[in-house]
């Protein structure tokens, strides 16, 4: 029976934050819809005294076997096959070098590191060891933006020109305390890191070009000084939060706009934001070939809007892909009948599946950065960071 | 020279409502646009006293050439090639018949008639006389509507089985006052003939099919009692009304639904609504077939929806088709360059253009209904309200 | 500890198709979303030899600790404290019958059941016991449908005038084989019972209003004959199928249009539809009131929009709510952050959450159909079945 | 009587071109639909010999009076009173600077000019003569951006931090060959000067803020070689176009972007294109600030998007407000009822209406454009291309 023949693999989960509920939810749920080649089993959750509030009810609640509170020991436990990292982002490298060099496989949450030198090193590290190793860019695994990427790759949009893409969110008023996304050495960088991270990625992924020059940027805070929250919070996205009236600096950016250029010569515009009022999740991306053209929305994340060029002008429009039908769209068979929608958690199970079948040496529905990919989409962050503090273009041969 | 040899026609304009300013426009516009085979001359503006505040300055601001308050004189002036009828609808069947005795060609607004009598009289006196007639149903001339009429007959969308359409307002509120349309024997009915009339028609045009019964019925007057208005009112959409507080009966509808077949076995829903709060003119279809789909809504009179199921399935979706290509979409060739709309009084300027070719023995751009194809619209209203009256469905065959 | 003192409740799952698998996830889920008052253990799951394929391998891959394939028995087995139905139609009477019986809780797939008398049944059974009875309606608790039903309560809409409901699908092509969907002693009917029933159920919670005339009604069934599926199916929602060349007849509609009238005399229309190109789920209400009016459409599901017509008439418009907003809008608090959307399933543990509240004695985040209420549904499904065969309009009184 | 006692002023229109065709359009409708307090007299057309192909037709077709073919006679004319310039951007400042030479009144095209110095020398001409001056930024009097313009006056938005802009267009393919827009010389920009000086004058002109600074710019010619076209062509939006097999250089940009700073530290994209395939008139802005939010794009002119941040977070959402309603939104109370919607053409009879106010000595319904405020914009321009040519940040106040 396949089931007994399935091979397993065990999986420590490295943080307890949103991530760590995704990726939770995420391990749960993947044998349920699909059929991996090797089964995950839930084997070890790490809890950060002090920062995650009940490292064991986390680990209950989500089904995983054993509780720790000392990651070292996790990453290095020989029954260990895959380390998943969900931390704030200045833990990536440590934790991520430490599994390496511990033989295990590992997949780390987005952005690779906090900075680019920790992502060097992790590159380095993974090189030199025989591990696979995978960033969680999920939104690759949105059947419509992985639809994306399979119709560039048809040559469905001809020679690309265009490109503008956003990711604009609006949480974080006044209201909100100074949690650790608002801390440069805990969170790297603002909404850069946490949002134009995910539109670096998916543009390079779906156009399968790579950006070669910044050709200018803007970085603001607009808010300077909040509020310090209250102790024990995990710095998870939190609207409101009690704190008592102290006050600290917010040390990384609220939004970040750039130009580039792609390989091919087409320019782009990226901006991410976290004020930007009445978009509470608008990951988004826009595309034009001289073929045909795409856009993208991912608080419509089953929908893929496709420009056909090459369709009798009469019928030319853009058509919204209700992006549910298997199975002729990617992941979807696993789920539910036509146009029953998926949501935001799916595109982890979909990116776990892929993680499988990798370790299993088969391959992915679509592509799935290791840390080398995800490392190029780090070197564009930090050129566009240089060329809004230089005030100059950025060549990405000088960000290395 | 062109314009030197271009045949003319004297127009008269019988009324001077809100239809009074859409087709003076209409005739003012039509040969700045197009080229039209003859040339139409703004010659009369017949206005009622008592009724139309001001028929001179109506006529002297839309540059009619004179100005009339007695209508039968108009119809009968030799000068006079074509009468254009925009009075309430109970005056249509009258100045109709005179004008053809007369032996003009006749435009008459929607619907044909207040009742089917009418309505059948006008049809024919003009069988027995040797003149054109013509009817506006002036969504026909959309360029969205009539795309989709032509996609239909190129066999887009296969056989169809689906149509729902809706034509729902929100202005007839409490706060308006007794107008002529809330009075049954200036108006015929209510929101049933001046609304109901323009999506039967459009549906009849864009499936090419007839209904041959209504399978149920409701008319519904949701406010029965409204303020008189203020004496000299034109009775045209008011919204307020200073009003003495006398009030009045409502005699005609605020709401007609009804289900229907096609003569393919095509089944159908319509609804006329004027209390629709949050809809202020959406006239709108769905269009479903074994091959296609199409959905078309006023409120977004530029766009039409196509969804064809020809296509491989991984990019099947609705088609967003901005219909303002020339020459790949009807009429717009005459307007703007590419997505620089145009709005509701295009679809009349459209209409004065193609009543103009048939007159010069030419094809409309696409058919342009005459009394005897509106006299098939109104058996369909006329069977809907016997459905509702009596209810019961009733079979076309039995209305004529 | 919370966890400790959690009381539990073994559920017993009667089914294994489509609806099988939304069920079991959501028993699987819901606990670790939600923090239920009585924890559900997932007992036992049932499987039909000869129409569910792989019974043990169906409860293994979603948890169950118990499989079988003697549905009376495991409803009579005493540790079963719920019993979830999830099979074809027919036999949810017989089988809710006996867990009544028995003395379990029972929670029931829609329609109640595939007759009226049957549903009768139900409801007389439930009424006599002290059990709690559940029907999944599961759209109700959609955000979105939820948060509707909140602002109708408040009065946003002031005094209901028109509803327009419809629930389009078009996965039932010609190629489609004989799957017990189109078989009506498997199934009661067709579109009606699969589709009409859940928009009726959303009217009526959203508006608080009872149906009490169908006014009109047309069933049909566009294709009559379909090959037979290959032996072994489930007969879930099935595209394409291999089918040795036999054929047999369809016993159910294809599509059901009926118009209605609420009890405070607002008009309805609703359509279902298994042909209707173009729409894969649209399930979809629009309800205009005298102070306001909302839309919704599952294929967005996400997504209210709401007009509100007591704002400046200057900002009047659709709004269009992203339902995400914790603790705002209703369930979301239990997933992930603002717009970070959830997708079909969860209404389904949303729904789960609430039958365990209910069981637990408390109340319901909005209110939960029991049979009693269902059976409203269903009857009105009846009449409008009775006016469509008879042609002629049908009382609600007429029909239990 | 009004009409009698109406001052008149006659205008000279100088160019027969696409704008020719507005502006004609836009002088003959703008008192039959409103009653200004000026009447314009369609006095003198102005057509150049071998690039207008029939000046005294096009004369003629558009019911101006006169026509000529020596633009510098006619802007001397004693009997002209207001000089109407539609010609390439080149002739901009000779005939604007003749004609105030000449005390006549002034509305010119936008942009101002082909160059920065000849706007400059425009603003000095005007600044010294006792005459009024206009520029046709005609989308500020789409009833949806005057609304826009209020809403943000009366501080709905609150403090703006964030706009972004695109005009896209997507007419310019290989296909098309090297018309005037191609032309430097002629054209003074490509893409640039046609369309972000659009979306520049609008945020301008909704945010009410300036821009300070350019943070970085590219400026791209993807097609750099173009056929020539045939003679004789008016060189408007041409789509194809016989042409010889000679070819020519483009010397203007095809696409440019840009970011920018508001003066009060709002950051700011813009982006104007070309070959933006699948938008043919995408002329958008979206504006975010701390109380709420607005999105517009051309395509649906008649559509304003707002976000009401200040409402209950339970129906907050992006409201589609249909700008359609008398007398809540500007200028639609002299066009048709509710949402009976306009269209490209109807701004500029707007703004005909306003430009009447402002000669006799009234406010425009919303702010007008004179020469020193559209100098402005086209310091923005300039300092973009500066930025892109010179690869470094820009000041505004480099550049004058």
């Amino acid at each position: 029976m396949e089931e007994q023949l399935m091979d397993t693999i065990n999986v420590a989960l490295i943080g307890q934050g949103f991530m760590g509920r995704s990726h939770s939810n995420a391990w749960g749920q993947v044998a349920k819809f699909f059929k991996p080649p090797i089964k995950p089993i839930m084997h070890t959750s790490f809890g950060q005294p002090g920062v995650d509030p009940d490292p064991a009810g986390f680990a209950a609640n989500w089904g995983w076997k054993n509780v720790s509170t000392d990651w070292e020991s996790v990453v290095k436990n020989p029954e260990i096959g895959l380390v998943d990292i969900v931390t704030p982002n200045y833990m990536h490298a440590p934790v991520a070098k430490a599994a390496i060099a511990a033989g295990k496989h590992v997949a780390c949450e987005k952005p690779i590191a906090g900075t680019l030198a920790d992502a060097r090193e992790m590159v380095e590290a993974a090189k030199k060891a025989n591990v696979k190793t995978f960033v969680w860019f999920n939104y690759r695994r949105c059947p419509a933006v992985a639809l994306a990427h399979l119709l560039v790759k048809q040559g469905k949009l001809g020679e690309i020109r265009h490109v503008r893409a956003a990711y604009l969110q609006d949480w974080a008023d006044e209201n909100v305390p100074l949690v650790w996304r608002f801390d440069k050495n805990l969170a790297g960088s603002g909404a850069h890191g946490d949002l134009n991270a995910h539109i670096v990625d998916m543009t390079r992924f779906v156009t399968g070009l790579e950006i070669t020059e910044i050709a200018g940027a803007i970085a603001e805070t607009f808010i300077k000084k909040r509020r310090l929250p209250s102790a024990g919070s995990t710095g998870a996205i939190v609207s409101g939060g009690a704190g008592k009236e102290e006050w600290g600096d917010v040390t990384v950016d609220d939004t970040v706009l750039f130009l580039a250029r792609f390989s091919n010569g087409a320019v782009a515009s990226f901006e991410a934001a976290r004020q930007a009022t009445g978009n509470q999740n608008r990951n988004m991306f826009e595309i034009n070939g001289t073929k045909g053209a795409l856009k993208f929305d991912f608080e419509r994340m089953n929908e893929l809007l496709f420009y056909d060029a090459t369709l009798p002008r009469a019928v030319q429009g853009w058509t919204n892909i209700m992006v549910t039908h298997a199975p002729d769209h990617p992941y979807i068979a696993n789920w539910w009948p036509d146009a029953h929608i998926i949501g935001y958690e799916h595109g982890f199970v979909n990116q776990a599946y892929d993680i499988l079948r990798v370790i299993a040496g088969q391959e992915p529905v679509v592509p799935i950065p290791d840390f080398e990919d995800a490392y190029q989409t780090q070197r564009v962050l930090e050129a566009a960071l240089i060329s809004a503090r230089e005030r100059r273009p950025v060549k990405l041969e000088e960000v290395y």
